[in-house]
């Protein structure tokens, strides 16, 4: 028990298998270089608290800059005593500065340090993500340009960047560290109002699980409707080479391996997020060890996203639309509800107008024709109100242009919601 | 088909079994006031937009309110044909005042009746939620104040109110419809950028479930808490009576279902989540009839909330609080940290002092006793720094009176946590 | 607390919101009939344990008998006292035989009445939806054999019918209950081992809902094929009017709003799967009122199932088929692995011959035609061993049917594997 | 594109992230000893279907032996072009024994390799996870045997161990591949029915992960039992050091984390399987690259299961129980329900008996005693039925013997139930 940072009170040792089911050291060395950040944070507060001295806490410090050194440098040599990062930069920091190492941790519980670390981590993360997320409403803005007619499908896709506060660092303790001064050293927003919430409620990690769950679902909807329109059947979209993978089997196959792997992460990020919250349901308060869970989650999500984020940008601003194929999809059938509206402004309630489109429709399908070239005769036939003038309502454009109203698929309309979007970037773009 | 609103195109019926599972009207009759709410907002754009006259607009505002009526006083008599709540409405309408009724639907999907009905429901509901969510935390602060010593515990419970941000209807209309003029009679936030995403993104049923979730983890917590506490074995609480039932077979039992139950909608309120995710994973844009599983959802959690709230609101202001079990708990050893301290300020590193005071509660335990009961002889033979002083460490009430820090336990820092909970309190009460 | 089964120690009365959350009167009223079966073969053991007399028997039996008819015809009152289904029973059994009533639940718990009751329901319930299974997938074996080409996609949707095990009732009891008498009369299979375990595991509820969970899964696969190839850019398969709706705004729409509700499903079983699992986490062993949540689990899985299991049956059995647009989308280009085999028999290694084959493919793209189209010459350039037998390759029919091997496409093939599944089929209506 | 598997047909290259998000050689690697072991069978094959001489078999098979052994040595060198493990050993048995090896992949598609590489892995898995169940379940038995009065409540945590059916393996071959052959030589128990269904379905991971949910459902509750019964207030159980941790900064305490451990693994287990069901839902048939993540989910619970077993064996093998506190918890006021029995025997229906028994109970109570200590004459104001054999109710040993049904909490009862456990054991263990 000798290494242990609590072995004093005990005499048996722990079972290897234990060991292996309790090491965390695997996962969280991740949190390295900010728990050496935070614990240069703690050793100013112990200084202000009168426990170390000035010369003290220059030793601690360029102690851990040198560990971060290491670390930068790959250097590092973990031992397998070290169960967690805490303890593994504790153990190096003593051997490079002796027992005044042992000063660090007065009054500070490695729950405290935990908490810490992984919101700094977080902090730092989302700052990336939320670049690559910039990115990737910028592709998504920038194509619906080129191509005014598939650009109502696609900002649909867009979603809000999340804003995550960080907020919280060590509470409860009986020195009088200053918790102001710890705040400001590692520039969170709010320090916690009470201490055993400071140490195990996990909210921040829940929140974070939750946007990107989302953000991942809404991911898989647009990896579902690129895939649909790609298929030869669709003929709507071609993908680039470069988000392409083959079959070892089928030489001639080309497949959208790229936004099928999109698609499934939203599985695994929801995954995550189920994973702690039934960790946490029924958890009694103060720390309780199952939360270690919540990091390798955290770590988790952070690559995937990151990943993800990066590779949809690529498909989106590299895919090839087949304009003639999207055109020839819209039939004549989908301008019904025109058909239906030229009868309402003949003065027909909508629900009959409605009814005698759908029984042109089916005589047209009755007749193995479509509705456009049903004769005035053939319309006469369902409504007398039918005229010549009916002949215009048959006009794809004309249809798309009447949606003049914002949100609508209007040229104008569509132009109007780039620039709201291209204003929604540049203040998102302020914000990060 | 006739009674259908789209049954003009089909000439086949519909099979019964299917009928069964596409009906939603078991379900959406809780809408059935917001429906009419929107269909008179929609009504006024209508004849704005030149397509009702204004008696025409008159006659279905009565119309309306007749029906209103007869929902409110529970004689709006259901019909089979009717599938949903918006059909059971208009076919009423056109009972109340003919044919006129048809013209409402000019130019409105039912997909964006559903979304806006659904969200001026969530938007109702949220206020009654936040009610009952206010008072469950005035109850947690009120009771902290009577007990300081359970005061942490309890205020680690508190969650936020979440804000919700009503938004979006109507979108992408060819006819000259005011959305600004329907989102002021609806008293919506903001209207939505594109009309495919405001029909099919079901993000604020999303968030309003990942919140729901997150408190209900959280009450899950607490009422585990409760619940070991409230076990003879612990005897720190007493439940009234109000919220216990008994045994059918064993007539001394008292249960805690109160609580029991509380934990256990923390899965059901996590499955709902669960199964929306689900059901949006992977669907193509534009309107899909899967989403039609997300009334069912919120209904039922909102439900959820509202009897949960009430109930963890009776139990913690009617449980009776047994002083003399929970200072009992307090036992010597919890002031091991304590005895750590008292080294560190004699100068030793803390975790040369952890390990000293561990062995000292190891040497009580192997003697039979307790650390405060060793003597100074015991304690000189683990460490010569300890002095006759070292008494003073042994008193439960200075114990908990240094943690002084904001955030601590001492009786000022819990009054002072508990003051500015008040404050928060009174900004949420201010904003709801 | 005068009507309560447990109300004598209790002096306060309970909380009304309380009551609301207590109450399972709602849901649990679908056990009525299965409770009064599990009351009848109790009082059989009451009497041969000596604690009935053979009248007291008699009056009993006579009495719930009446309880069922009551329920059977609609009759039965329920009363605000009534908690649950097991109390409204027993509180009308004494209105009806008066005092005696009373005996029947000596040494027994609700908790041992909820288990047995909710077990016989899914032993009822778990009969009608294996009619339902089976027909869905005799419905599937037969449409295989209309068209073969098809086949293969639809017969990979079979799901086997789960073997649900019935289990356990009454354990633990101090008086001399004949348990295997109790068995036999309600027809389980075995009785349970342990006394604690069998009030408080919910394996046989986790177990339903994992296997329905799956079954969904599977079923949200296939309705997916299917949305995909009824799209008209597909045009592989018409829905029958019976399964389809239309849209209130755009009268040319049919959606397959059948397949969507079944997707959907998907989403609502797995929900209620999650729920129950979060509930049962972490619980302590012995009973706890958060299994309340189970029944309305159960009865909602079983009602989806049925729905959606007939539904499925109706829409596979009357699609019908587009054979030529099917044909179409059998481009040449999948003839590309006939090639690379056609070189393998010339001798060169699969790998070489997948590369050559891919080449073939994208040179045929280059030159805007398709490779069946490619002259000898082209392919020579690309490899001197194609001669001119490599016409053979390119013939879709000689394509599937060189796939003879068991599971393969081959004609031959399928039908082999459709009377494998007649077999399979005819076992599982005997096991029925 | 040169050394992937399906390069021919394409000219652009790759994107990196896109490399990293396919990627899965990190993942699959674990599974390089049994896609040899799958490789050698196909192998035998191919010769038997001609497509191999004896010569390139010879030489195939001990290419294949040699990439083995440099796994198992740990000298195989991963290059990156290796996008999966079958690349990485198809690519190392090319540099082995030349071209010939290109010949190894003819009419195999990777989708088939990873399928069968995935459940032969499962399979080796699937015995060891087995070994450690037996293990701990003897260690359950054992433990009951020493201390009859813990007995039923841990026997009630028993799981049956599951029994899972490997199956399947290539299908859906042009060429005239021995599937017997290959089914025969890899030891599966049967062959797939279906080609496409063979490769895309993934309900052997479901149903894996599904049981292996519900067992670690079952191990945190028997976790949080043993949390509960080892704290202090409770002080049933004392946790061995080896299963202990304590704390950084308070001496004296001594954390249970190997049963929170187990208890967050519940979580983690459902993660994974939540993950995989959303993957699976609503995707078309055929394989899709979303089912990459069925691997990593795989191989963690395998390591989860592992871990955790030998923990909760150990943990349970090493408890030392406190009989003393346990019999103080058997307050005389368990034995309420006797007392109602009592009555039972003297002709007062059992409903009125619990009534007059829970008055018993609250009499107690409000005379600050136990009812133990009522006198007589107490009793007889109650009820005129008690007379002075009574006393004979208030001993917990006769209450515990009396219960000697089967599953009952008699000492014979219980002994019963271990003795049917071993036999159970016994039968596992031939079967295993």
């Amino acid at each position: 028990m000798g290494n242990k940072l609590w072995g004093g009170r005990f005499s048996g040792s722990t079972d290897p298998v234990m060991e292996i089911l309790n090491a965390s050291i695997t996962i969280d060395q991740r949190l390295a270089e900010v728990d050496i950040q935070g614990s240069m944070a703690y050793a100013k507060a112990l200084e202000k608290a009168g426990i170390l001295s000035k010369t003290e806490l220059e030793k601690i410090l360029s102690g851990l800059e040198k560990i971060s050194e290491e670390w930068s440098t790959g250097v590092f040599v973990l031992k397998q005593s070290d169960e967690d990062i805490h303890t593994a930069n504790e153990r190096r920091l003593k051997e490079l500065i002796g027992d005044i190492a042992g000063k660090l941790h007065t009054g500070r519980s490695r729950n405290d340090q935990v908490v810490t670390d992984l919101k700094l981590f977080m902090k730092n993360s989302l700052s990336v993500i939320s670049t690559h997320l910039l990115q990737l409403i910028k592709t998504l803005v920038e194509r619906a340009a080129i191509s005014v007619l598939v650009g109502v499908c696609r900002l649909s896709h867009i979603t809000c960047v999340s804003f995550f506060p960080g907020s919280g660092a060590l509470a409860g303790n009986p020195l009088e560290i200053d918790r102001e001064l710890l705040r400001s050293e590692l520039d969170f927003a709010s320090t916690s109002l009470n201490s055993m919430d400071a140490i195990s409620e996990r909210d921040f990690v829940v929140e974070f699980l939750s946007v990107a769950t989302l953000l991942m679902i809404h991911l898989s909807k647009l990896a579902e409707d690129l895939i649909i329109y790609s298929t030869s059947e669709f003929g709507f979209l071609t993908l680039s080479d470069a988000y392409s993978t083959g079959s070892s089997l089928m030489p001639q196959k080309k497949n959208p391996d790229s936004l099928e792997l999109i698609r499934s992460k939203a599985g695994r990020v929801f995954g995550r997020l189920a994973a702690i919250l039934m960790v946490l349901k029924g958890l009694p308060s103060t720390y309780n060890k199952d939360l270690q869970e919540d990091k390798e989650a955290v770590f988790d999500v952070v690559d995937t996203l990151n990943a993800v984020l990066q590779v949809a940008t690529g498909v989106i601003s590299t895919l090839q639309i087949n304009k003639e194929n999207m055109e020839k999809a819209l039939s004549p059938e989908m301008l019904s509800t025109d058909l239906a509206l030229y009868l309402v402004r003949k003065g027909m309630p909508f629900r009959q107008a409605h009814t005698v489109s759908g029984k042109a429709v089916h005589l047209a399908e009755s007749k193995g024709t479509t509705i456009n070239n049903l004769s005035l005769e053939d319309l006469k036939s369902i409504s007398p109100l039918f005229g010549s003038d009916v002949s215009q309502v048959f006009n794809v454009v004309n249809s798309v242009e009447q949606y003049t109203a914002m949100g609508g698929t209007a040229k104008s309309s569509v132009t109007a919601q780039i620039e709201q979007l291209r204003e929604l970037l540049k203040k998102l773009k302020e914000q990060a």
